[in-house]
């Protein structure tokens, strides 16, 4: 079959057949995103070689689970041990033997087939087409962050970034009642974060000099310091500003999973005793809930499709800084 | 009046006397002790010029309130400017325009005479001697950390560091019925943590290599991942040893304030969905219930006792990587 492999370059190959593995499902591959980690992986950071991909919506072709066969699927991509303490007790994300799609010990989506365990995958209502269906993983990503943080419609929130992930989070901060407030570098990314009376603040300084940064934000009417900042830049220089941008004892939701080295003066952290909490996957029923009661309009969000075979060009076009999502139709 | 100031370089100065200004009572000064912050600050990294010193005992000598003359007292170190909403709702340990005493703006208690609001005072019980009221400020910080985080009997905390600030954590968090773990560097100190069943790890690796650190901790026994881990070494390497040390989904409560950047890979924050809880001052009522209570003893945690016109040498003692708290005697 064909796939999009990286194992120190990115490359197109002809791989062996995938088989279905005790317990899990083969699942043929209708569409699939293109992420930041899929990227920041082919800088070769990451430590991850085989097939890419971990957004994907795909049709089960066969399965020990004689209801799901010829059904719509998407995938939880953390595969756990199944014998842990976290994994016994559900939460196979953090289990230290996992395996994650696309990205850890486990051959992803940027494929014709993968197979995953019967109890990762969550079956797509009817009502949700494949385009909307391939923004599960990455909104459910969002809507993890309403699972750690108590947000609602009288907060105070703020959001750096304004790229494919931190779209969604603004979609789903807004979803809440409460009116976020996006700080971006890119006017026409920006543009697409303006919904629902969410305001808007443009980087224009360089992000290495925090004071001047936040003395210019201030000018442009970012006064009151905000409650909750998610940081959602995908840059190293996203949480100092996030760190001088929110209220005491306020909370930074830290999003980016870049791999450099951040520096950081952790003295304001303790002094304005601020807390830090990371967060990265969600649960993907969350998510198809939003998108199936049609909250959430995710098709602006989409910059391109590319075909499997286009895969390279795919990856050039996705890591370009005006794209949001790019997709890769693969099957039907 | 005698003073220890800070203009660049420590000295003993013979500085003009403090007179009582509206609405604070003229303090005069018993017993002081030296904090870490103050080793900093002798170091010039935090920018405050001044007499130092924050931990104190002292009796008022002139009050606005009668009831307060001739009491000793112990004082809230942060003073808030009275009018913005932190201060109105009670939190002037975060109004931005704070003094702080022998910290920021404000001079401090390594000298005969202090003036501070009255509401930023407390009287001390006549059960607790001098010695052990002096603690106060310091032990409010670690009592702090309960108000931030739900530690109880069942929990799994890790502190690492063996210093004063990480001494009083101890004690405090045994206080909820559960037996800390520490991590510290050095034997004598350790020693002196070993209270109520508390487990004692040494570090004996390089700091800044966390993973063979982490391999050899291991090797010693510390198997479990805490839920908790409490980072107050005073050094940039706690953090990233913490990082390593707590499970997915833990807390790393940070309590150093040391000025020196820290390089963190930020990837394993949001992986691990850890959260990172700075915590600061805390409530004096709270230490001198504590200390009122005869739950802690402190008195194994003074190393050394000196006059204010010792002060210097006392400094140097202070800064010896085997000193405990050196207390600086000033009046009675």
């Amino acid at each position: 079959m064909k796939a999009l492999k990286f194992d120190g370059a990115l490359k197109l190959v002809e791989n062996e057949p995938v088989h279905k593995r005790e317990g899990e499902a083969l699942v043929q591959i209708i569409c699939a995103g293109i992420c930041n980690t899929d990227l920041e992986i082919v800088k070769g950071y990451a430590g991850f070689h085989g097939i890419l991909g971990h957004e994907f919506v795909g049709r089960v072709v066969e399965s020990d689970d004689a209801a799901l066969a010829g059904r719509r699927v998407v995938g939880e991509i953390n595969v756990g041990c199944n014998e842990c303490s976290l994994c016994l007790k559900g939460d196979s994300r953090h289990c230290s033997r996992r395996t994650v799609l696309g990205i850890k010990d486990r051959d992803g989506a940027f494929a014709e087939f993968i197979s995953l365990p019967i109890r990762n995958l969550v079956q797509v209502p009817e009502s949700l087409d494949d385009d909307t269906a391939v923004f599960t993983e990455p909104l459910a990503a969002a809507c993890q962050i309403l699972e750690q943080v108590d947000i609602n419609s009288s907060s105070s929130v703020a959001v750096i970034g304004d790229g494919k992930l931190a779209q969604m989070i603004i979609r789903v901060v807004a979803q809440t009642g409460c009116s976020p407030t996006v700080i971006g570098k890119h006017e026409h990314k920006l543009e697409l974060a303006r919904i629902n009376g969410v305001r808007c603040f443009q980087v224009t300084k360089p992000a290495d000099d925090v004071s001047s940064l936040i003395d210019d934000l201030e000018g442009q009417g970012l006064v009151d310091k905000p409650d909750i900042v998610i940081e959602a830049s995908g840059s190293p220089t996203g949480l100092p500003l996030a760190l001088g941008l929110v209220r005491p004892k306020g909370i930074i939701v830290l999003k980016s999973t870049h791999h450099a080295e951040t520096a950081l003066a952790l003295a304001q952290v303790v002094v304005n005793e601020v807390a830090i909490v990371g967060s990265r996957c969600g649960r993907l029923s969350s998510a198809i809930d939003l998108l199936a009661n049609g909250k959430i309009d995710i098709s602006p969000l989409i910059s391109a499709r590319f075909r499997l075979e286009e895969g390279l060009m795919a990856f050039k076009k996705a890591a370009q800084s005006d794209s949001m999502k790019v997709l890769l139709q693969i099957g039907q």
